[in-house]
């Protein structure tokens, strides 16, 4: 299974794709995309950026499904509207190129990346290098974007263990699409 | 020319489609695409309703611009977040059907539509009836939608006087798109 993770963002978005094969990770592709060269004030211009980046990246990779942070309120009311315009154009991207989509808070990212929750940028970029076996460490957007599909692979394995012990958690498993799933 | 009004919201986004030939206004369609049938939870599913809508309002009615109201924060940070990501969702759709997107304040449309901005969502029904000429009502969301489109087609107008004027005027006309404009 391919996994496309999106970290979103009004300026710099990141994502990365991981394919999943039982236990085994393996790095497929990471990056950013920035809406920085258009005028700040150019909302509509920069969320068609967002949008044609991240299906341009579906075509490309042709992921099996796609997982993406849950962003918080800021303390900046504004910033947590502009926020806001950035993840719907994202997931308006992922949903017409008919990916799934699953949701993972920052918190369930360090966890499963980490081990804790605590873990800093620098920590998250570190062991995503280290369970993606990659030569140097990624950008801390693309690295967020890595450990969200990381993240992703780590549920479905948990939930395919437990679909091997009875039928009705196989049954459930069947139902499972992600973290806070649809 | 023929606008094409939005009025987003992540339960129920309005829209209203007008035909403006010189001071002549035009109703041309109407309508509210709703959410609701989804479960509250699966936010990708209720955008891609959203931006599916939209997609095909603009499919249908091939409109040559649109206008879009510019929502603002509320009391409730999540629901800003919530709305922010409808009204992402809905740029991105207008964006990607190619359309210029311009942007307007309710305040700027209640003056447009009723002449002053204290005006509340019947009054807003009446003019709107009254100024497109319609055998009833439109409901309150479609209403605001086309009192957008409206909006756009007054400002329109303004800039098309203001350009008779100097060649200058004219080609500021020439770069104008809107009230906030891209």
């Amino acid at each position: 299974m391919r996994i496309l993770g999106i970290d979103p963002g009004l300026q710099t978005t990141g994502f990365g794709v991981v394919d999943v094969d039982g236990p085994r990770l393996s790095y497929v592709a990471s990056g950013t995309i920035r809406t920085t060269a258009l005028d700040r004030g150019d909302l509509p211009g920069r969320l068609k950026l967002l949008f044609d980046g991240i299906t341009e990246v579906a075509k490309r990779y042709q992921p099996d499904a796609s997982a993406v942070e849950i962003v918080f309120v800021n303390v900046n009311p504004q910033s947590t509207l502009l926020l806001g315009q950035a993840r719907g154009a994202a997931l308006a991207a992922l949903v017409t190129s008919l990916l799934p989509v699953a949701e993972y808070t920052a918190l369930q990212m360090k966890k499963a990346v980490a081990g804790h929750g605590r873990a800093g940028k620098d920590q998250i970029q570190e062991m995503v290098k280290r369970l993606l076996q990659l030569p140097g460490l990624p950008g801390p957007d693309a690295a967020d974007a890595l450990g969200i599909a990381i993240t992703h692979a780590h549920a479905g394995a948990a939930m395919a263990r437990l679909a091997e012990v009875s039928p009705l958690q196989r049954r459930q498993h069947a139902m499972y699409k992600g973290g806070r799933s649809y």
